[in-house]
């Protein structure tokens, strides 16, 4: 190993890949991410290759966009689950709602999880934009931006209170003098706040993280402030280096801030890769792959994810700029709006240049090219010391994953920025986090 | 295949075993039921041993108990994920609770489970007793028990809903018409009642079962009805025959009255074994394991399953008759509360014998003896029309199980009232019950 600074790399299975036409290359088996072997597959080809983590997203609700390609559907700890007993090594994050969950439940299945897994368990905690999900619990409408954040902070406390409510050696299973566990070593919660009263204490012992890692993708102010606050992998969306940049620095200074270690909050762009064994090989594919968008849903989705009329929008002129709202005060899903509008501004893009661009993806960085190419724009940003490493979106499952493998790792294992085996045997291991020490709970006045 | 009357098993996976003592038992690891291969292990042989599923009890809070025996805690759900991927035959259900989840979440839970186990999941559905998990979820105390009840049976009402909201053909996946999914099969649920709105569509499409196995364990009025509306298989606690026969008359004529067919409830009493290749061998282990009850523990455990304070009870007295509430009047989990009174009562046994009865178990009837001795009780009550098959909780998990898969298995085989391989490859098959055709949702007012 040399002394070059190491890339991170989590793969995103995302059904049938990034890209709306994704589903529809050939292939592709529309509806693999319904079943669990094509998680297996993706999971064990990450840990084959010494991913530190696969990486589930989600959303509890459906939206019109099925109508044209696949989406969030299985319920994500139940997948990671199933991954847990089908690998040994690879680091398992799922997404779960802060705000359509409890935290007594939500702590619960992550310290199972991590303690099923062998500790390699990460819990991405997301506010869930969108009526949609709403009126799936209850409520009549997406609740308040920054009322969803307030919520999403108390909620992680409440969880890592959980998490901590076991002191480490509090199971004792001592057949000899009938001690089961040491209740003076078990302590109460008793949270009292404006979301949540929880008493605790959690029903599952301390795991073998101490707490399962805390990840985050907050883009808007509330976003960084909480992804600073309580983020220990970020997700972000950067399409340059500058947005990069921008991002890393500022995330981190405010992590100093709340009194962490710059290093103990590591940021990971997404990144959706096109590869092919020459450049005209990867622009064909990447070509291929916008033509295979349906084209009734990526004018309906802008539409949609900008907050405007579909009518409002055409192809072949600018975006209705006027009717727009200012990111910060966007209500949906701040990352893909603040991308969309930054590229189309930056390079005078019409609607129709803008829909190819993002190709019906996720708004994240695209990079097409060889996987000389791809390893290059990996490393360039971690050297560059704008990313910790990448949040993986391959164009297709499982194929472009695949490509990624095969290719690029061992073009960073060359270069001496990615390991070659596994050294730790935990998430927290993979990622070079430090592993919590026990610190009390609410109660006791400690988190 | 004769045509004698098939007997129908489950394992209920209870930690260490179902008696206060099972933990330590010679052999036995007191943490194993906190790690993975306890659970694949147990699974694994009950496959082998062509069971129709593996059940997992829960509760979502911790209770002094824990000072002396193992508990509760792993969150159900992620294990039976983990077993999916661990097993492939094999039924697979687990308890979750109606008064402390959202039905949406749980709804799509196990339509996720169904889909990654190719249909072989079932729901207990249980309305959780107990003031300490009411806390954990932002009450004060535990709901009425007639207030959790009709909680329940309007959650069933809504997660069939949401199971039925997908048609069974609404997915498409053809890359040809970049059709996905057929938006106009997919309906709202649109559900408003007394405890939830839930808008619905689920966001998962409709299952290999249709709808995953409802499980219920009613005892009170309340439950019996619950159970009888609802439940497909019903877990049931009783020490004789006459108690078996009259629930399971009960409960089927109930069902029957609801409209249903009887022989689409299955009801299976708990049975927990204790096994010698002796009679005297039996009896052996059977004093061994009253004698490893931690002594602090059962006098504690029966005064507050009673509702009585410790002090209450004297250990060569009858039970404070007078203290205690009609079965009916009792606040908490009615099975033990029943069992506990119809033994002490029946067979007028001080406390401490009844402790000796209950041996630190869950109430169930126990059976001690040889394999052949076990195997006829089992095919007594099934031929006699008074249980449908069992719940078999084994005295020590995993040995006392390896013994029934070893021992007993085999007779049940050979007498024609047990399965020699799987015959079906869902859950549904394995009991006989039928797949549910697609029955529209509550808002078009077909369930």
């Amino acid at each position: 190993m040399t002394g070059r600074r190491q890339v991170h790399l989590n793969v995103n299975i995302l059904n049938a890949g990034v890209f709306g036409g994704s589903w529809r290359f050939p292939g592709t088996d529309p509806a693999a991410s319904f079943g669990l072997d094509h998680y297996v597959r993706i999971a064990r080809r990450a840990e084959e290759a010494t991913f530190d983590a696969i990486f589930l997203a989600d959303g509890p609700a459906i939206r019109e966009d099925i109508r044209y390609r696949p989406f969030n559907s299985l319920e994500p700890s139940v997948i990671l689950a199933a991954l847990a007993a089908a690998t040994e090594h690879v680091g398992l994050i799922a997404t779960l709602s802060s705000s359509y969950n409890d935290p007594y439940d939500v702590a619960r299945r992550f310290a199972s999880l991590d303690l099923l897994s062998g500790g390699r368990t990460g819990w991405n905690v997301v506010t869930t934009a969108g009526a949609d999900a709403a009126r799936n619990f209850g409520f009549d409408a997406e609740p308040a931006h920054g009322a969803r954040y307030e919520r999403a902070a108390e909620f992680v406390e409440v969880v890592r209170a959980l998490w901590n409510s076991w002191e480490p050696d509090a199971l004792i299973g001592d057949k000899a003098t009938h001690r089961f566990a040491d209740y003076a070593r078990i302590h109460a919660v008793d949270h009292h706040g404006p979301h949540f009263d929880v008493a605790g204490p959690l029903n599952v012992p301390r795991s073998p993280q101490g707490e399962p890692v805390v990840v985050q993708a907050g883009a808007s102010k509330d976003g960084r402030a909480l992804a600073a606050r309580v983020g220990e992998v970020i997700f972000t969306a950067a399409q340059t280096a500058d947005e990069a940049g921008e991002y890393y620095r500022d995330v981190k200074a405010r992590a100093v801030g709340y009194g962490r270690r710059a290093e103990d909050v590591l940021i990971l762009p997404g990144l959706s890769t096109v590869l092919g064994s020459t450049e005209a090989e990867a622009a064909q594919r990447r070509e291929l792959l916008a033509e295979l968008v349906p084209p009734e849903y990526a004018l309906d989705r802008l539409a949609t994810q900008l907050g405007v009329d579909r009518d409002d929008l055409t192809l072949d002129g600018p975006l209705p700029w006027h009717l727009l709202a200012d990111p910060d005060e966007a209500g949906g899903s701040q990352t893909f709006y603040k991308i969309a509008l930054g590229l189309a501004r930056r390079e005078n893009l019409t609607v129709r240049q803008l829909l190819r661009r993002l190709g019906g993806g996720a708004g994240h960085r695209i990079v097409t090219g060889t996987p000389e190419q791809v390893a290059d724009a990996i490393i360039d940003w971690v050297e560059a010391g704008i990313a910790d490493g990448f949040n993986l979106m391959p164009d297709v499952l499982p194929g472009g994953f695949d490509d990624f493998v095969d290719g690029v790792v061992p073009i960073l294992r060359r270069r001496g920025v990615f390991r070659t085996e596994y050294e730790a045997t935990t998430l927290r291991g993979h990622l070079g986090l430090p592993v919590p020490t026990y610190r009390g709970t609410i109660a006791e006045g400690v988190a």
